[in-house]
C-alpha cells in the first residue's frame, strides 16, 4: 500500500551496480541535450535562462521517488512552456519579478491540481481529451511557437494577441531585421535541420553504432551552441547588435513556496488545470510508448501524483511548470536509462552545469536558442495524421479543425476547450440518430443480420429491427417515431422484435418511449418482444414495471425468437 | 409542399358542419374554463389579469392556421407563467409597464427562436431534456409556484429569491394575515380539491353522462369565481381588506410589435430560449398522447412553426408566452372537438368574455384565482415518477434530484440547465467505463454470452472479449487497459477475439488504441480477430491502414470466428 504511493521502494532495494552504470551513461547523454534545451524553454516562457536549468532539478529527483516508469525525463517542454507564456502574459509583463512569480505560482497550482486528481483516481478524466484535439491542438501550437521565436531570429520585436496579427507584425518589422543575428540564426535553424535528417547517418559511417549515433546526434543543439557562442566571441557580434543571452545567475536556488494570494491564484486556476491537463496527457503518452517496448507496466494514476509532486518541486525550487518530455524520454531511454535513477543523476548534470558552466554562456546568442526551438516544433506539425483522420470520420477532423483554429485563432486554453466540447457535441448528435437495421437470418446459421446488406431470410409476420445505440434521451423519441414509421403500412405484421445486441443501457426516458411503443403496438394488435437483453440491462429492467406490462416475451437469443414467433404464427391457433 | 408550413390546407376543405357543431361545443366548454384559468396566470406571470385574455385570443387563431394536432389547446400555462415572471422580474418592477413590455418582448423572441428552430428541423434538441430533467423541473416548479402564490390566500406580501427565502418571509409574515382573505382562499381551494376528487362521480349520481361529467367538473373554478364574487359584494368584503381583480380594461388589444432594443432584447434572449423549449416539450408530449389516441400523426418540426408563430401572435396582440397546456387540451379532446377550428371558435368566446364579461370581473378575489393556480400545480407533483425513477437508476434519479434542487435554489432556468448537464456527465461518465464481458458459447447454438451470468462452452486458447460501448475518446485507454489487464499471466491464449456485436461506432481515438492493441498482442505472439462488425463501422474501417496491419481476421459472426480459431490451434500446423 504504501509501495504504492512510493514506486521507489520497488526498485531501489535491487538496485546494483550494473543499472548504475546504464542509468550513468544516459544522465550524461541527458544533460547534454538538456542544457539547451532548458534554456530555449525558458525563453520562450518568457523568463529569464537560469530558470530552465532550476526546473530540470527537482523535478527529476521528485520523478525519482515518485515515478513508475522506468525512463521517462521531466522538465519543461514546448508546448506547456508556451501556455504558460500565454496565462502569465495576460497578467504580467515580462521581465518583472511579477511575472517569475505567476509563473512558479502556475506550477505549484498545476501540481496541486494534479496530486489532488491523482488521490482522487481521476486520471481517466484525461481520456476526455481526445487524439483528434490532442493532435490538432499539438500542430496549432507548434504553428504558434515557431512564428513567436521568429523575433530571436530576425532580431525584431513581435506583437499581437494572435497568429495573424504576429505574423503581420513580423512582416511589417522585416525592414528592421538585424542582419548579423539572421546570419546566426538561419545558419543554427540549417545546421539543426540538417542533422536531424542527415548526421545520424554520418557518424554510421564513421563507425559509430547506430543507437551511439542516434544519440550523439541529438546533441547538434548543443554543437550549435558552442559554435555560435565562439563566433559571437570572435566576430564580436554583441556590438553588431546580436542579442545574447549575458549574465546568467551563479549557484542554486533556494527552495521557498510562494506566498498564497487569493486573487492571483484564482486568476490562474483554469491556466493551471489546463497545463496539468495537457502535460498529463504528454507524459502518459510517452511513458506508456516507452514502458511498453520493454513490457513494463505503468500505473497512471500514481503518475499524476508523480508529476504533481514534479511541479510542486519545480515550484519550490523556483521553476515553471514540467512535464513528461517527448524527446528527453525518448533520448534517455535509447542511452539505455534502466531506473528513475538516471533522472537523479541527470539533476546532478544539470546542478553542476548551473554552479559551474552559466558563465561560458554569456556570449550565447538568443538566435540559437530560438533556432533549436523551431526545428524541434516543426516536427510536432503532423500533416499526416490530419489527412488520414480526414479519411477515417469528418466528425473526428471537424473537431481537430476545432481545436487548430480555435487554437490560432484564441489561444491554447480556448482552442482545447473548443476541441473537447466539440467532440462531445458531435457524438450526442450522432448517437441522437442512431442507426437502426432491419435484420434477418444469415441462410443456415444463427445469425442476424442488416437486410440491405446481406443476403438474409425473413418472415413476414415477425419483424426484427436493431437500434445500433445504447437508447436514452437523446435518442428516447427518434426510437417511438422510427418503430411507428416501419409498422405504418404493413398490417401483415403480428410481432415485432427488439434485437437488443447493441442496446448497453437504457435510461429512465427510453423505459417512457419502451413504454408508449409497448402500448401503441398493443393497440394495433401487435406484440412486442425483445431479444439478446445484456445482463446489466436486464437486471434494471426487472426493477421496473416495464416486463410485466410487455405485450411480448424476452428471448435470449435472436435466433430463439425468430424461430418461436415463426412457429406460433404459421400454427394453427387452437 | 405548401401545405407542410400550412396544415390547415389539409383539413379546412372537408369541413363540414357536423365538425363544426363538435368543435363548437368543444370550443363553449375551453372557453368557459379558459376565462379565470387566463386571468390566474396573468396574476402568477405579475401581469394585469387582462393580458391573460389577449394571450388566450391571438395564439389560438394562429394555431388554427399553422398546427397539425387536431386537439391541442394553446394559451398560458402554469410553468412558462412562472419562468415569465422570474426572467422578467430580474429586470423591471413588477406593476410598471417596463414590466409588461418586457414580457411581450419575451413572447416574441420565443416565437422567432421556435420559428427558426421549425424551419432548420431542430425539434430533436427538445430530446436533450431527458424524462427525469423535465419530471424534477415540474414538481419543483409547481412548489416554487404554489409558495409564491400563498401571498393571495393570506393577504401579505412575500419576498425573496429563492423557496427559502420564500418560506421564511411567509411564515413571519402570517401575523399580519388578512382573516377575510384566508377564508376565501381556504373555501376555494377546499372547495376545488373536493371537486377535483368528488365532483364527478356526484354529477354521474344525478344523471349527467361519464364524459360530461368529467367536462363539466372541470369548470368547478367557474363556480368558485361566481360563488367568491357575490360573496365579496354581498358582504363588502374590498373594506375587509380582501384584494379584488379590480377594473380590467374593455375592448381587444391594437396588434403592434414592440420595438427592438438591443439591449433588452440580448437580456432576454436566454430566458426566451428556455421558455420557447420548455414550453415545446409540454406542447409536443400533450399532443403526442392525445394524437396517439385517435391514431392522429403530429408533425414535430411543423409544431415548432406553430408554437412560435403563436407567440409572436400573442406578442403582436399585447399577451405573454403562450404554449400547448395540459389541462385545457384534455378538456378540448373529451368535449370532442374534431379539427384546430375548435380553437379559433374557443378565440371568439374569449373574445367576447373580454368584450363584455370584464365588469363583472371586478369584484372577483384575487385569493380565488391563486387558490385555483394552487390546486391546479399541486397535480404537477409527482412523487410517483420520482420513486420509480430511484428504483430504476440512480443516475437518472441524480439527474432529477440535482434539477429539482437547482430549480428550488437557483430558479428555473439555473434548474434546468444543471439538470440536462448533469444528464449529459452521468452518461458520458459511465460510458468511459464500459461493461466488459468474456464470452463463451451457449450450449448446442450459435449463441454467446458472458461466461459470469451464463453457463457456457471456452476454449483454452481462444479468448473472446465483448465490449458493451461504442469504442470513442472517452474509453478509448480504458480499451487497452482492459485487453491487456485479461491476457496478462495467461500465456495459453493465442488468439483473441474482439466481439463488436455492442460497438455501434469507433472513432479515431478508439482506431488509434486499437492499432496500439493490435501492435501489443502481435509482439506478445498473441493474433487479434474481430468479429459481428456492424456494417457502418466496417466502412469505416475499411478507410484506414487498420484492416491491413490487423494480425487476425474479420469474421462475419462469433461462432464462425470461434469454430475457425479452435480448429486452428487443435490441428497440428503443417
Amino acid at each position: 500500500m504504501f509501495s504504492r504511493y512510493f514506486p521507489i521502494l520497488k526498485w531501489a532495494p535491487n538496485y546494483n551496480r550494473e543499472a548504475f552504470s546504464a542509468d550513468a551513461i544516459a544522465a550524461v547523454i541527458v544533460t547534454i541535450m538538456l542544457i539547451p534545451q532548458s534554456l530555449a524553454y525558458a525563453l520562450l516562457a518568457g523568463l529569464p535562462p537560469e530558470i530552465g536549468l532550476y526546473a530540470s532539478i527537482a523535478p527529476l529527483v521528485i520523478y525519482t521517488v515518485f515515478g513508475t516508469s522506468m525512463t521517462l525525463a521531466v522538465g519543461p517542454v514546448a508546448v506547456t512552456s508556451l501556455m504558460t507564456a500565454s496565462a502569465v502574459g495576460e497578467l504580467m509583463t515580462q521581465g518583472t519579478p511579477e511575472y517569475l512569480g505567476a509563473a512558479i505560482v502556475l506550477a505549484l497550482i498545476s501540481g496541486i491540481i494534479l496530486i489532488v486528481m491523482g488521490i482522487a483516481r481521476l486520471g481517466f478524466l484525461a481520456n476526455f481529451l481526445s487524439h483528434p484535439v490532442i493532435s490538432g491542438f499539438i500542430t496549432a501550437s507548434a504553428a504558434i511557437i515557431a512564428i513567436s521565436q521568429m523575433k530571436h531570429i530576425f532580431g525584431i520585436d513581435i506583437h499581437g494577441h494572435n497568429l495573424i496579427e504576429q505574423i503581420t507584425s513580423l512582416i511589417s518589422g522585416l525592414p528592421n531585421a538585424n542582419l548579423a543575428t539572421m546570419a546566426i540564426g538561419a545558419a543554427a535553424i540549417g545546421f539543426l535541420v540538417w542533422s536531424r535528417h542527415r548526421l545520424t547517418p554520418k557518424l554510421m559511417q564513421i563507425g559509430f553504432s547506430k543507437q551511439m549515433a542516434g544519440s550523439a546526434s541529438k546533441a547538434a543543439p548543443v554543437v550549435a551552441v558552442i559554435a555560435t557562442t565562439v563566433a559571437v566571441w570572435a566576430l564580436e557580434l554583441q556590438s553588431a547588435g546580436v542579442a545574447i543571452v549575458g549574465d546568467i545567475p551563479r549557484g542554486l536556488p533556494t527552495p521557498a513556496l510562494p506566498a498564497f494570494n487569493t486573487e492571483l491564484w484564482s486568476m490562474l486556476f483554469l491556466p493551471a488545470l489546463m497545463i496539468g491537463i495537457v502535460g498529463y496527457v504528454e507524459t502518459i503518452s510517452v511513458a506508456q510508448t516507452l514502458a511498453a517496448k520493454r513490457r513494463e507496466r505503468i500505473d497512471p494514476d500514481q503518475e499524476l501524483i508523480a508529476m504533481g509532486a514534479a511541479n510542486v518541486g519545480a515550484a519550490a525550487s523556483g521553476g515553471f511548470p514540467v512535464t513528461g518530455g517527448f524527446s528527453r524520454s525518448i533520448v534517455n531511454f535509447d542511452a539505455g536509462a534502466r531506473t528513475p535513477a538516471a533522472g537523479a543523476l541527470t539533476a546532478i548534470g544539470i546542478a553542476i552545469a548551473t554552479l559551474f558552466l552559466t558563465p561560458l554562456l554569456f556570449l550565447l546568442p538568443k538566435a540559437t536558442l530560438a533556432a533549436t526551438i523551431i526545428v524541434a516544433v516543426l516536427t510536432l506539425i503532423d500533416v499526416e495524421t490530419i489527412k488520414r483522420t480526414w479519411l477515417y470520420s469528418k466528425s473526428d477532423f471537424a473537431a481537430m479543425l476545432g481545436t487548430i483554429i480555435g487554437t490560432l485563432i484564441f489561444g491554447v486554453e480556448i482552442g482545447i476547450t473548443i476541441g473537447v466540447l466539440l467532440s462531445l457535441i458531435l457524438f450526442l448528435a450522432r448517437t441522437s440518430r442512431p442507426h437502426v437495421a432491419i435484420v434477418g437470418r444469415v441462410p443456415e446459421t444463427e445469425h442476424y443480420r442488416n437486410i440491405k446488406r446481406h443476403d438474409v431470410e425473413t418472415f413476414p409476420s415477425v419483424l426484427s429491427i436493431r437500434i445500433d445505440e445504447s437508447l436514452y434521451f437523446p435518442n428516447a423519441r427518434f426510437l417511438e417515431d422510427t418503430v411507428n414509421e416501419t409498422i405504418s403500412g404493413r398490417p401483415e405484421i403480428r410481432d415485432v422484435i427488439l434485437m437488443c445486441s447493441a442496446v448497453n443501457s437504457i435510461d429512465a426516458s427510453a423505459l417512457e418511449s419502451l413504454h408508449h411503443i409497448n402500448l401503441r403496438l398493443k393497440d394495433a394488435g401487435v406484440l412486442l418482444h425483445l431479444s439478446e437483453v445484456k445482463g446489466p440491462v436486464m437486471d434494471r429492467l426487472k426493477r421496473s414495471p416495464f416486463l410485466t406490462e410487455l405485450s411480448g416475451q424476452v428471448f435470449l437469443s435472436q435466433f430463439e425468437a425468430d424461430q418461436r414467433l415463426q412457429d406460433k404464427n404459421t400454427l394453427p391457433s387452437i
